[in-house]
């Protein structure tokens, strides 16, 4: 960010007046341009004892698997979000059922949040950006080809969860990864 | 946003390539500007059977009464927001326990989490953005000087959970309040 986006002044970074933290700051107008986290809305689609999955059409982890999730937009609620990515990236749709996790991932300055979902029907497959749709047992979940972490936390604590048929909303805070050895 | 902030062009809205929906996109450098919903994190500090409103100092509804909450920043996890937010604005400590309440405010692109929280001392007091910080009864809430609508349903749920002592965690989608009569 360089330049004010109300007055293309070049900006200044430090802290305004009355606030505590270094802010992108326009000298000509005094417009304080605020960065702050984004909401990563998505489900988890159900169909009897297995899971919907998406093959990443797209970087980051592009081959890799996934929920349906993505950005929640202006004007949407979480679960309108959570709908609308799963029949974009999966052609899928879903009755939503509870919000079963949220996990903050700070580094990147995103929250993510997942509802456990059933689907509707067995109409799905790979929109735009996934390049497969498929369901999954948990015997056959690709763990070793998660696209990422949190995925993988989930998909445990709904299985753990399905053992005794008591689902509770998983909460976790996700750090950066270790580094991958080379030989990966 | 009128001017491109990497390269101070002027703007156009419209859907980029691949995309769904209009966005400010920059016609020179061919940056897209998403404009997201942000996060209001705050908590229920609660001292025996009494509950820590906040006044607020600043607009909107300045002089109006609410709970400790704020913008969620980069870097920070939601609970530690909360608990930020409740230093910045009773100058409290806190003991935050669960994600009490999740609700989408859809008409002003925002999510509004509230943890409960106890309070770890009677150390508190006015910040900079409150003109006065009490411990309120159920009977002492001033229902009708609440600041938010979002304010009414979370300290309503907590009540109502209260008198059988199992706390359940509270969503809701909030839509524009109806416009207020003159005489009230």
């Amino acid at each position: 960010m360089k330049y004010c986006s109300h007055c293309a002044e070049e900006l200044v970074f430090n802290i305004p007046p009355g606030d505590n933290r270094e802010r992108h700051v326009c000298p000509a107008c005094n417009a304080v341009h605020y960065h702050n986290p984004r909401i990563i809305t998505g489900c988890i689609p159900i169909h009897e004892n297995r899971i919907l999955l998406c093959k990443r059409a797209i970087e980051p982890r592009s081959g890799y698997w996934t929920l349906p999730a993505g950005f929640l937009e202006n004007g949407e609620t979480i679960a309108e979000g959570a709908a609308r990515e799963t029949r974009e990236e999966a052609c899928a749709s879903v009755t939503l059922k509870e919000l079963y996790g949220v996990f903050d991932v700070p580094h990147i300055g995103q929250v993510h949040m997942f509802y456990r979902a059933t689907l509707n029907d067995l109409n799905f497959q790979p929109g735009a950006e996934s390049l497969e749709t498929r369901l999954f047992r948990e015997a056959e979940i690709p763990w070793d080809r998660l696209a990422f972490p949190v995925i993988r936390i989930i998909l445990e604590h709904y299985f753990e969860n399905s053992k005794t048929g008591q689902f509770t909303m998983k909460t976790a805070r996700v750090d950066r990864s270790p580094p991958r050895s080379r030989s990966l």
